[in-house]
Protein backbone atom coordinates (compact mmCIF):
# COMPACT_ATOMS: atom_id res chain seq x y z
CA UNK A 1 0.00 0.00 0.00
CA UNK A 2 1.19 3.55 -0.47
CA UNK A 3 1.21 5.97 1.59
CA UNK A 4 3.10 8.99 3.00
CA UNK A 5 3.83 10.68 6.22
CA UNK A 6 3.92 14.39 6.34
CA UNK A 7 3.94 17.19 8.75
CA UNK A 8 0.32 17.81 10.32
CA UNK A 9 -1.23 21.56 8.97
CA UNK A 10 -4.08 23.50 10.17
CA UNK A 11 -6.32 22.02 7.76
CA UNK A 12 -5.40 18.24 8.85
CA UNK A 13 -7.44 19.62 12.70
CA UNK A 14 -11.01 18.37 11.80
CA UNK A 15 -9.08 15.17 10.83
CA UNK A 16 -7.42 14.79 13.71
CA UNK A 17 -10.32 15.18 15.64
CA UNK A 18 -12.09 12.75 14.55
CA UNK A 19 -8.78 10.32 14.63
CA UNK A 20 -8.62 11.17 18.47
CA UNK A 21 -12.34 9.95 18.91
CA UNK A 22 -11.60 6.72 16.76
CA UNK A 23 -8.49 6.16 19.02
CA UNK A 24 -10.87 7.07 22.34
CA UNK A 25 -13.11 4.46 21.47
CA UNK A 26 -10.04 2.09 21.30
CA UNK A 27 -8.96 2.95 24.35
CA UNK A 28 -12.89 2.72 26.07
CA UNK A 29 -13.05 6.54 27.06
CA UNK A 30 -14.82 8.49 24.36
CA UNK A 31 -16.54 10.20 26.98
CA UNK A 32 -13.31 11.63 28.31
CA UNK A 33 -12.54 13.77 25.20
CA UNK A 34 -13.81 17.11 25.39
CA UNK A 35 -11.23 18.43 22.66
CA UNK A 36 -12.50 20.17 19.31
CA UNK A 37 -10.64 21.11 15.91
CA UNK A 38 -10.86 24.79 17.03
CA UNK A 39 -8.55 23.84 20.27
CA UNK A 40 -5.62 21.90 17.83
CA UNK A 41 -5.93 24.66 15.52
CA UNK A 42 -5.04 27.10 18.20
CA UNK A 43 -2.63 25.03 20.59
CA UNK A 44 -0.63 22.94 17.92
CA UNK A 45 1.27 25.69 15.24
CA UNK A 46 3.17 29.19 15.75
CA UNK A 47 6.35 29.63 18.08
CA UNK A 48 4.29 28.86 21.08
CA UNK A 49 3.09 25.37 19.38
CA UNK A 50 2.02 22.68 22.33
CA UNK A 51 2.12 19.77 19.94
CA UNK A 52 3.07 18.82 17.07
CA UNK A 53 1.98 16.19 14.84
CA UNK A 54 2.61 13.91 11.92
CA UNK A 55 -0.21 12.14 9.49
CA UNK A 56 -0.13 9.64 7.13
CA UNK A 57 -2.20 9.96 3.74
CA UNK A 58 -2.88 7.26 1.22
CA UNK A 59 -4.05 8.24 -2.15
CA UNK A 60 -7.51 9.06 -3.17
CA UNK A 61 -8.07 5.68 -4.87
CA UNK A 62 -7.06 3.97 -1.62
CA UNK A 63 -8.99 6.83 0.17
CA UNK A 64 -11.55 4.46 3.27
CA UNK A 65 -14.88 3.21 2.99
CA UNK A 66 -16.20 6.38 4.15
CA UNK A 67 -14.10 8.48 2.09
CA UNK A 68 -10.96 9.52 4.30
CA UNK A 69 -7.33 9.69 2.93
CA UNK A 70 -6.16 10.75 6.49
CA UNK A 71 -5.82 7.56 7.72
CA UNK A 72 -3.56 7.66 10.86
CA UNK A 73 -1.46 10.72 12.72
CA UNK A 74 1.52 10.67 15.62
CA UNK A 75 1.10 13.48 17.91
CA UNK A 76 4.03 14.99 19.74
CA UNK A 77 5.89 17.44 21.96
CA UNK A 78 9.10 17.84 23.56
CA UNK A 79 9.66 17.14 27.44
CA UNK A 80 12.44 17.16 29.69
CA UNK A 81 14.74 14.37 31.80
CA UNK A 82 17.06 15.90 34.58
CA UNK A 83 18.96 12.85 34.23
CA UNK A 84 19.46 12.91 30.67
CA UNK A 85 18.24 16.29 28.50
CA UNK A 86 15.97 16.62 26.01
CA UNK A 87 13.07 13.93 24.84
CA UNK A 88 10.51 13.34 22.84
CA UNK A 89 7.06 12.38 24.08
CA UNK A 90 4.48 10.65 21.42
CA UNK A 91 1.10 11.26 23.04
CA UNK A 92 -0.94 9.59 20.42
CA UNK A 93 -0.10 6.97 18.00
CA UNK A 94 -3.29 5.68 15.40
CA UNK A 95 -3.98 4.19 12.37
CA UNK A 96 -7.66 3.46 11.23
CA UNK A 97 -8.49 -0.42 11.95
CA UNK A 98 -8.96 -0.80 8.03
CA UNK A 99 -5.18 0.27 7.33
CA UNK A 100 -3.67 -1.54 9.83
CA UNK A 101 -0.45 -4.65 9.46
CA UNK A 102 0.28 -2.28 6.74
CA UNK A 103 3.76 -0.55 8.58
CA UNK A 104 2.33 3.14 8.39
CA UNK A 105 2.07 2.93 12.59
CA UNK A 106 5.93 2.01 12.36
CA UNK A 107 6.23 4.43 9.94
CA UNK A 108 4.85 7.32 11.95
CA UNK A 109 6.65 5.94 15.01
CA UNK A 110 9.94 5.95 13.03
CA UNK A 111 9.49 9.37 11.59
CA UNK A 112 8.85 10.79 15.57
CA UNK A 113 12.36 8.93 16.68
CA UNK A 114 13.90 10.58 13.67
CA UNK A 115 12.30 14.21 14.43
CA UNK A 116 13.41 13.72 18.03
CA UNK A 117 17.19 12.72 17.13
CA UNK A 118 17.17 15.14 14.85
CA UNK A 119 16.52 18.03 17.85
CA UNK A 120 18.96 15.51 19.96
CA UNK A 121 16.62 13.55 22.33
CA UNK A 122 18.31 11.06 24.16
CA UNK A 123 14.73 9.07 24.69
CA UNK A 124 11.30 8.41 23.12
CA UNK A 125 8.74 8.34 25.81
CA UNK A 126 4.72 7.51 25.49
CA UNK A 127 2.18 5.98 27.80
CA UNK A 128 0.05 2.88 27.29
CA UNK A 129 -2.86 0.95 28.88
CA UNK A 130 -2.08 -2.07 31.15
CA UNK A 131 -4.95 -4.31 29.43
CA UNK A 132 -3.92 -2.86 25.57
CA UNK A 133 -1.61 -6.31 25.28
CA UNK A 134 -1.22 -5.59 21.44
CA UNK A 135 0.61 -2.36 21.70
CA UNK A 136 2.44 -3.01 24.76
CA UNK A 137 4.02 -5.98 22.95
CA UNK A 138 4.21 -3.78 19.95
CA UNK A 139 6.73 -1.46 21.79
CA UNK A 140 8.65 -3.99 23.57
CA UNK A 141 9.38 -5.82 20.70
CA UNK A 142 11.10 -2.68 19.36
CA UNK A 143 13.21 -2.34 22.56
CA UNK A 144 11.05 -0.17 24.21
CA UNK A 145 11.34 -0.74 28.55
CA UNK A 146 8.57 -0.75 30.65
CA UNK A 147 9.46 1.84 33.20
CA UNK A 148 6.40 0.98 35.81
CA UNK A 149 6.93 -2.66 35.53
CA UNK A 150 10.47 -2.08 35.84
CA UNK A 151 10.97 0.62 38.11
CA UNK A 152 7.54 1.54 39.17
CA UNK A 153 6.40 4.88 38.27
CA UNK A 154 3.39 6.07 38.76
CA UNK A 155 1.39 8.52 36.73
CA UNK A 156 -0.65 11.42 38.86
CA UNK A 157 -2.77 13.86 38.12
CA UNK A 158 -4.89 16.86 39.42
CA UNK A 159 -7.34 18.45 37.59
CA UNK A 160 -10.94 20.18 38.04
CA UNK A 161 -11.17 21.49 42.04
CA UNK A 162 -7.80 19.74 43.43
CA UNK A 163 -5.88 21.83 40.76
CA UNK A 164 -7.82 25.43 41.60
CA UNK A 165 -7.07 24.12 45.27
CA UNK A 166 -3.53 23.88 44.67
CA UNK A 167 -3.12 27.04 42.30
CA UNK A 168 -4.90 29.27 45.22
CA UNK A 169 -2.25 28.09 47.35
CA UNK A 170 0.48 29.63 45.81
CA UNK A 171 1.85 32.40 47.81
CA UNK B 1 10.96 30.39 58.21
CA UNK B 2 10.98 33.19 55.55
CA UNK B 3 11.44 32.29 51.92
CA UNK B 4 10.84 33.25 48.53
CA UNK B 5 9.83 31.97 45.21
CA UNK B 6 10.83 33.05 42.37
CA UNK B 7 11.30 32.15 38.00
CA UNK B 8 14.70 30.75 37.74
CA UNK B 9 17.78 31.99 35.82
CA UNK B 10 20.99 31.18 34.19
CA UNK B 11 23.31 31.35 37.40
CA UNK B 12 20.90 29.18 39.10
CA UNK B 13 21.67 26.10 36.90
CA UNK B 14 25.03 25.38 39.39
CA UNK B 15 22.34 24.71 42.40
CA UNK B 16 19.89 22.82 39.87
CA UNK B 17 22.59 20.71 39.16
CA UNK B 18 23.76 20.36 42.49
CA UNK B 19 19.82 19.65 43.84
CA UNK B 20 19.03 17.18 40.84
CA UNK B 21 21.91 15.13 42.25
CA UNK B 22 20.40 15.05 45.58
CA UNK B 23 17.12 14.02 44.87
CA UNK B 24 18.68 11.14 42.55
CA UNK B 25 20.13 10.34 45.66
CA UNK B 26 17.02 10.41 47.75
CA UNK B 27 14.87 8.21 44.36
CA UNK B 28 18.38 5.79 44.57
CA UNK B 29 19.45 6.43 41.14
CA UNK B 30 22.51 8.89 41.38
CA UNK B 31 24.02 6.63 38.48
CA UNK B 32 21.23 7.83 36.02
CA UNK B 33 22.05 11.67 36.25
CA UNK B 34 24.36 12.67 33.08
CA UNK B 35 23.60 16.48 32.86
CA UNK B 36 25.15 18.99 33.96
CA UNK B 37 24.48 22.84 34.32
CA UNK B 38 25.98 23.47 31.02
CA UNK B 39 22.96 21.51 29.14
CA UNK B 40 20.12 23.13 31.76
CA UNK B 41 21.20 26.28 30.83
CA UNK B 42 21.47 25.72 26.85
CA UNK B 43 17.51 24.03 27.46
CA UNK B 44 16.22 26.02 29.90
CA UNK B 45 15.83 30.10 28.48
CA UNK B 46 15.27 32.02 25.29
CA UNK B 47 12.30 31.36 23.09
CA UNK B 48 12.67 27.49 22.50
CA UNK B 49 13.20 26.47 25.67
CA UNK B 50 12.19 22.74 26.48
CA UNK B 51 11.64 23.25 30.34
CA UNK B 52 11.27 26.13 33.25
CA UNK B 53 11.88 26.22 36.36
CA UNK B 54 11.10 27.91 39.92
CA UNK B 55 13.66 28.37 42.95
CA UNK B 56 12.82 28.60 46.38
CA UNK B 57 15.51 30.58 48.35
CA UNK B 58 15.99 31.60 51.82
CA UNK B 59 18.07 34.53 53.36
CA UNK B 60 21.48 34.47 54.04
CA UNK B 61 21.18 34.02 57.45
CA UNK B 62 18.66 30.87 57.12
CA UNK B 63 21.68 29.65 54.17
CA UNK B 64 21.98 25.79 55.18
CA UNK B 65 25.44 24.42 56.90
CA UNK B 66 27.23 24.17 53.44
CA UNK B 67 26.11 27.50 52.58
CA UNK B 68 23.23 27.12 50.38
CA UNK B 69 20.04 29.39 50.11
CA UNK B 70 18.99 27.91 47.20
CA UNK B 71 17.28 25.46 48.82
CA UNK B 72 14.37 23.69 46.68
CA UNK B 73 13.00 23.79 43.25
CA UNK B 74 10.30 22.66 41.23
CA UNK B 75 11.14 21.90 36.98
CA UNK B 76 7.76 21.98 34.50
CA UNK B 77 7.26 21.97 30.91
CA UNK B 78 3.73 22.62 29.01
CA UNK B 79 2.77 19.08 27.43
CA UNK B 80 -0.72 18.45 26.04
CA UNK B 81 -4.10 15.66 26.15
CA UNK B 82 -5.69 15.29 22.72
CA UNK B 83 -8.62 14.39 25.01
CA UNK B 84 -8.62 17.83 27.36
CA UNK B 85 -5.79 20.06 25.78
CA UNK B 86 -3.12 21.93 27.98
CA UNK B 87 -1.19 20.15 31.02
CA UNK B 88 1.58 21.42 32.69
CA UNK B 89 4.04 18.74 33.89
CA UNK B 90 6.54 18.63 36.80
CA UNK B 91 8.88 16.64 36.10
CA UNK B 92 10.66 17.71 39.49
CA UNK B 93 10.10 19.01 43.10
CA UNK B 94 12.81 18.78 45.73
CA UNK B 95 13.56 20.92 49.04
CA UNK B 96 16.87 20.02 50.73
CA UNK B 97 15.78 17.76 53.87
CA UNK B 98 16.66 20.48 56.77
CA UNK B 99 14.02 22.76 55.05
CA UNK B 100 11.14 20.41 55.16
CA UNK B 101 8.30 20.48 56.77
CA UNK B 102 7.86 24.05 56.18
CA UNK B 103 5.52 24.15 53.29
CA UNK B 104 8.59 25.30 50.83
CA UNK B 105 7.40 22.33 48.99
CA UNK B 106 3.44 23.04 49.01
CA UNK B 107 4.47 26.69 47.73
CA UNK B 108 6.49 25.61 45.18
CA UNK B 109 3.77 23.05 43.28
CA UNK B 110 1.17 25.77 43.97
CA UNK B 111 2.96 28.46 42.06
CA UNK B 112 3.83 25.34 39.37
CA UNK B 113 -0.04 25.24 39.33
CA UNK B 114 -1.35 28.93 38.82
CA UNK B 115 1.43 29.21 36.25
CA UNK B 116 0.07 26.59 34.80
CA UNK B 117 -3.74 28.12 34.81
CA UNK B 118 -2.49 31.09 33.66
CA UNK B 119 -1.77 29.63 30.87
CA UNK B 120 -4.95 27.40 30.84
CA UNK B 121 -3.61 24.50 31.43
CA UNK B 122 -6.36 21.95 32.71
CA UNK B 123 -4.12 19.36 34.54
CA UNK B 124 -1.28 19.25 36.42
CA UNK B 125 0.78 15.42 36.33
CA UNK B 126 3.71 14.23 37.79
CA UNK B 127 5.38 11.15 38.04
CA UNK B 128 6.18 9.61 41.44
CA UNK B 129 7.95 5.96 42.36
CA UNK B 130 5.34 3.53 43.74
CA UNK B 131 7.77 2.49 46.75
CA UNK B 132 7.95 6.62 47.97
CA UNK B 133 4.72 6.71 50.00
CA UNK B 134 5.47 10.13 51.66
CA UNK B 135 5.40 11.44 48.52
CA UNK B 136 2.73 9.72 46.82
CA UNK B 137 0.80 10.86 49.82
CA UNK B 138 1.13 14.17 49.71
CA UNK B 139 -0.13 14.35 46.04
CA UNK B 140 -2.90 11.92 47.18
CA UNK B 141 -4.18 14.31 50.15
CA UNK B 142 -4.26 17.11 47.62
CA UNK B 143 -6.51 15.63 46.06
CA UNK B 144 -4.62 13.78 42.90
CA UNK B 145 -5.22 10.94 41.35
CA UNK B 146 -3.05 7.90 40.74
CA UNK B 147 -3.67 6.76 37.10
CA UNK B 148 -1.53 4.04 37.41
CA UNK B 149 -3.48 2.68 40.05
CA UNK B 150 -6.66 3.70 38.98
CA UNK B 151 -6.84 3.52 34.60
CA UNK B 152 -3.71 1.51 34.16
CA UNK B 153 -1.47 3.44 32.15
CA UNK B 154 2.44 2.73 31.88
CA UNK B 155 5.41 4.74 31.24
CA UNK B 156 7.05 3.07 28.13
CA UNK B 157 10.90 4.53 27.12
CA UNK B 158 12.75 4.26 24.12
CA UNK B 159 16.41 4.88 24.58
CA UNK B 160 19.83 4.46 23.41
CA UNK B 161 19.99 1.69 20.75
CA UNK B 162 15.98 1.16 20.75
CA UNK B 163 15.61 4.71 19.86
CA UNK B 164 18.84 4.90 17.27
CA UNK B 165 17.24 1.55 15.28
CA UNK B 166 13.56 3.60 15.32
CA UNK B 167 14.86 6.36 13.66
CA UNK B 168 16.77 4.36 11.03
CA UNK B 169 13.67 3.02 10.41
CA UNK B 170 11.99 6.08 8.63
CA UNK B 171 10.98 5.87 5.51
Amino acid sequence: MKFTIREGKPEDCKDIERMIMELAVYEKMPDQVKISHKELERDGFGPNAYYKFLVAEVPEEQKSKDGYTKVGYALFFYTYSTWKGRVVYMEDLYVMPEYRGKGIGKALMANVAKVGKEKECVRLQLSVLDWNKPSLEFYLAKGAEDLTAKEGWHHIRFHGEALNNLAQEAP
